[in-house]
């Protein structure tokens, strides 16, 4: 294919940004009224709301409601263009970003690439795995779970039946800890209506963690009442353990345990999706390295916001966490400073402002330590559960998802039901099922 | 793979049901209290309301809210068996169904595998078109339409444009029509505001149809009237005029000439879905023959029901229409006799209430021909397009998917818009498309 210019060149200066994700988003907002050409560039044609990804894969939600078409949020930003392509490397000398369809000048390039699942270079996990980043891997995961309950009902032998029915969830983090929470949800209240031929005694659903407690990052009750309400819904937690390797049916731990799954859930780590063309001294752990104006190390007009981003402070010299609420912060902080730059103003460096943060586990139980003017609020159960949902919700972009989420909410809080149960497209596959004998008829 | 019975001999007798469409769901309820066991056998877990697939195909619903689970259906029906599988062939001497997934033996086993489309035999065109008769099907044209704008937005020759933004339709049934009449809706109202950088008045909407009016088998009331309506909207008909071949790009038509698309929808007709074992006397144009008691020809204990049953009567020499009424009533009533069979009671032969047909155009246009107490009541615009809605929404499985989708409904309507053009999934990529040139920036 004959590469070409994406955009004409306009007169206008030009700032391109990769990736459509907290950062990218909130920073075109902040955008709207600056005298700039914006462009965004993103492989989907929508931005997916991440923190609800494990609703998708576990059924409570339509994944058409956590996505929002980018040209529907943009469509009164004159200056707004989009571009559905990837962004493959950039040459910061021609100011140009080579990507799947094309090439695209800039003035001015934010990388908001974010994150992609890290694997930590374990191949056959990556290929055997599945991860939860992304729409295509929620509905993956959703797909593979009710698949291997339809493949059960044909299958007598112990060990197939098990490797079918059992769930092993790597990463104690809010994706593992809140799979966990809403596969224990179904296995309660959901699977066994559907399947009243299988005996759900016999799910397992483990969770595996490398630390001795869960949610690293959030306080220590948080931790303490997760675990609990976990072992209360009858998760099988494996702390300070790691997977060492998985076949698609066998997983082995490094402390020589096996647990046995056809479906391994990977939620143990992130690593910036980097792109080539930066200098290496830029990069340090696949994040690139900025000021406190979120200019990359090294570059006068490239900057980096969100996860891809390292700005090293003194409470985080490691960077901030990989999560929503610095790649919004630093997205609508970085269009305020770019506007200044346009007006040869002096640039205002970033500030962060921690809201705190929540995992949810189940009905009515979640925890949260919310920071408010300053001081921590730590609180568990349904008061925290409460505040999560309403978070997540007016977070969500367009009325018309938010009114949408809280009827699929509101409709399993009080009918203990989703109404999602579909298998619709893609699923993971290990190595395929042999049915040996049959199952009585119950 | 070793081939297995699907669920062990139980002391009932087993009715078994192939497809879970509007007759075998509506047969599988009638049964709820009889005293057999009830096997329903599809390819999916869920079944799929298809008036409303073309909603799908043009972003004006979630997939989610026009299917339902065949299990959530069930769940309170103790003699329900459904398994995920695919008919593959009948053996009716030894009474056993072979599937994908291992074999069933049957009592009573009812063909409801309903109809696939027909592409009357042009391997190209199968190849190369999309069909709309499942989910994957309105996915895949949901996903092509809103694929092949992002891609005109690179393109600037002038028959490669068009062939991206350009669509035919081929077939002038309700399916055809529904479709032409929502791409023309999202021309004007929707699409321009998405993407500012294309020339809407390129886009073409053809609509090729074989016969000389629209609608067959409706009224000629309704036939003149959607005709008007679509071509005010600026559908282009072709009436009269059949598809002979096309290559991805160039469409041909009987009369020598040619329409450029990248998309063509085939709308054209269906054939019935036959499984293979049913002696060739029993067949005719791809249906199995049926008594007035859905019994198929020849045999005691194999029914059928739905577009795959042909009832020859009187009225319908050839058949009752392949659409979701006879199905639905068929469905019922066969329930009726079956419990009349095991109490070796008379059979009593189907009659059939048609309650008329309708389609609808776009926002507020409709015809329909209704058909109340023996009478034919024919109306057009906006009083048939609330009577279809109506009608289209009570007949939605679940209260959910109902509010879900009235949502949806009055988001568009009030609003001009539609919240779900998404590119999720699989999606139809003829010949690729070569970037020329850049198109400028508007």
């Amino acid at each position: 294919m004959v590469k070409t210019p994406l955009i004409d060149k306009s007169d206008k200066r030009r700032v391109v940004i990769l990736g459509g994700g907290f950062g990218g988003v909130e920073l075109a907002k902040a955008l709207h009224h600056s005298d700039v050409q914006v462009v965004l560039i993103d492989r989907q044609n929508f931005h997916t709301f991440q923190p609800l990804l494990y609703q998708v894969a576990t059924a409570g939600v339509e994944p058409q409601s956590i996505v929002y078409p980018f040209r529907k949020i943009f469509d009164d930003h004159p200056n707004f263009y989009f571009r559905m392509a990837e962004a493959l490397s950039v040459d910061t000398t021609r100011q140009i970003v080579e990507t799947s369809i094309g090439y695209v000048n800039y003035d001015f390039l934010v990388v908001a690439t974010g994150a992609s699942t890290n694997f930590y270079g374990n191949a056959e996990i990556q290929q055997k795995a599945i991860a939860l980043k992304n729409i295509d891997d929620a509905l993956s995961l959703r797909n593979t779970i009710l698949s291997n309950f339809e493949k059960a009902l044909q299958i007598k032998d112990d060990a197939q039946l098990n490797s079918l029915m059992d769930f092993v969830i790597v990463g104690g983090g809010p994706t593992g800890v809140e799979i966990a929470g809403a596969l224990s949800e179904l296995r309660s209240h959901v699977f066994p209506k559907d399947y009243p031929e299988l005996n759900f005694v016999k799910m397992d659903i483990h969770l595996v963690q490398s630390g001795d407690h869960l949610l690293k990052g959030m306080s220590l009750e948080a931790a303490r009442r997760s675990k609990e309400i976990l072992e209360r819904a009858g998760v099988k937690l494996w702390l300070n353990c790691r997977v060492k390797s998985y076949d698609g049916f066998t997983v082995t731990l490094d402390t020589g345990e096996t647990l046995c799954t056809r479906t391994l859930i990977w939620a143990a780590g992130v690593a910036g999706t980097l792109i080539d063309g930066f200098r290496p001294e830029a990069v340090k752990q696949n994040r690139l390295k900025v000021d406190a104006f979120n200019r990359v190390e090294g570059y006068d007009n490239v900057f980096a916001i969100g996860d891809i981003a390292l700005m090293s402070t003194t409470e985080n010299p490691e960077g901030f966490a990989m999560m929503a609420q610095p790649a919004i912060q630093q997205g609508g902080w970085l269009g305020k400073n770019l506007a200044r730059l346009l007006n040869n103003e002096q640039l205002v460096p970033f500030k962060y402002h921690d809201h705190g943060s929540m995992a949810t586990i189940g009905r009515n139980k979640a925890v949260a330590d919310l920071v408010i003017f300053g001081n921590t609020y730590k609180t568990q159960g349904f008061k925290a559960w409460f505040i999560w949902m309403f978070v997540h919700l007016i977070s969500l972009i367009g009325f018309r998802n938010k009114l949408i989420v809280v009827i699929n909410w509101m409709w399993s809080y009080f009918t203990y039901d989703t109404g999602i149960r579909l298998i619709i497209g893609r699923r993971k596959e290990n190595t395929p099922v042999e049915a040996t004998t049959t199952k009585a008829v119950v």
